[in-house]
């Protein structure tokens, strides 16, 4: 963090405007400059303090730093690389906080020149509010951040990422995009659309009825449609191959519960019970359930 | 009301006890007498007070009821309705908090004698905790409870039950049972399957890079495998129908994303979103999401 005179964050939703914020607050000597292209957006970020600097343009808001967090929606990673490349400083290093990564790596290195070092970066952060007005400063701490790096990926640049998230108070693990993207896939993109499926399955007459199970295991659905369009067009063939395996894991329920199965049925529902005790006591273990 | 002397409540879990300690604090003039098959649990129950009176079995806890509630797992109805039978009083009523409806209105009209009228309870309350150590006096408070009754149902026993649920803060609907398992298999017991097909598809290394949208969209899986086993084979032509419904909106959405047809995707989501936030805004309405 020593060497970081100035970073620059595109996109002031509620996660972009988290880390000027962040940034803002823990480490004064950090220039820290923000850009939406709403005008209401800049207004409201310059309203609420966000950042040192909110900038009028994408460029004017890039120049001179010396670490770039691209913080929109993933379908516009490659116009943006392009747009802000010719006026990137040497060695800048540039980042994301993106839900897939395979795509903004190629992207990266098609669109961003030899003298600029792209590394991914996915925050495990977030809430179901959006938007710069709930903005804290608070969001990374104890999150868990995944960095991702291919072989084309400087190494110092990878250590500065790391480093700036650590410093943010994450817990930082590294992977390689294609895994990223696969695990998240898996964990992430297949769980949305599963809640999406269940709501869309459901007669609106009788959803009135539902209880607090069908209200938390639909939560994710009320996420911003054109974020999620985004992370499913990005992650398309691993998403699908989730899905594939989640629709699996259904058909055996429905036939254990078809043939009226009893034990069939209570063990499928014994190994997912006992699975997602492990998984509860781990994030307790490690203060990620807060 | 005023017309219940006794009431006795088989099965001191959570909803049972909390049955027992509601009317106990609310009702001093009705006598509760509770039971559970385990000595353990009635050892509990009876040093935390949830009733006036503990039976140490079955027979002299339903003796001289006017109202008998039974609150353990569905399978176990039938043949708690023909060993009860012989001793309840003419014009008993019987009903359950059980979550499927159908089988144990032909339970209880093949088990219990004419002189006694069975009418279904399903009070949507609970809670992931377990046992009678949690027994709360307020839990069905602001609920939802739906009353069943087919043709065959005693006029006068519904609106006992009516009366009953409504005292204790329940917000009745009534239903007939047929009706009630389509309708619970679409908003409960499906999305029961879902959390956990869901948990039983994700690799047991990876898991740990779970978030909140999987930790939510999972959290029923954690419920009591028994239970709901129980509820799976007594409701198991609604539920594998509302299965195959969720399996074919799965298929829509798999579809788009793998032609990564971003209109088609975004429409999906986005139908989902809105649909819940209908959902969310009623339920606020109503107060029922505290």
């Amino acid at each position: 963090m020593k060497k970081l005179r100035q970073i620059s964050v595109i996109g002031m939703g509620l996660l972009g405007s988290s880390v000027t914020l962040a940034v803002l607050r823990s480490f004064s000597s950090i220039r820290t400059v923000g850009y939406s292209h709403r005008a209401s957006t800049r207004k409201k970020a310059r309203d609420l303090g966000v950042a040192e600097k909110i900038a009028e343009d994408l460029l004017s808001c890039v120049r001179d730093s010396d670490l770039v967090i691209i913080a929109t929606p993933i379908c516009t990673f490659e116009d943006i690389f392009e747009q802000i490349a010719p006026d990137l400083k040497d060695g800048c290093v540039v980042t994301d906080v993106g839900s897939t990564k395979k795509l903004a790596h190629q992207w990266a290195r098609k669109r961003l020149g030899k003298t600029v070092h792209y590394v991914g970066s996915h925050p495990i952060a977030g809430s179901e509010k959006r938007g710069v007005e709930f903005a804290r400063d608070d969001l990374f701490f104890g999150a868990k951040c995944i960095v991702t790096k291919d072989k084309n990926t400087n190494a110092a640049a990878v250590r500065c990422v790391k480093e700036f998230w650590s410093s943010l108070g994450c817990s930082v693990s590294v992977m390689n995009p294609a895994e990223h993207d696969k695990v998240f896939a898996d964990v992430s993109h297949v769980p949305h659309a599963m809640a999406a499926a269940l709501v869309n399955a459901t007669d609106s007459k009788q959803i009135n009825f539902a209880g607090k199970g069908f209200v938390d295991t639909s939560r994710i659905a009320s996420g911003p449609a054109n974020v999620w369009a985004d992370i499913f067009m990005t992650n398309s063939a691993n998403t699908a191959f989730g899905i594939e395996k989640v629709i699996s894991q259904l058909r055996k329920l429905q036939s254990a519960i078809k043939q009226e199965n009893y034990q069939k049925t209570l063990k499928l529902l014994e190994d997912a019970r006992s699975k997602r005790e492990k998984l509860i006591k781990y994030k307790m273990k490690k203060n990620e359930l807060i």
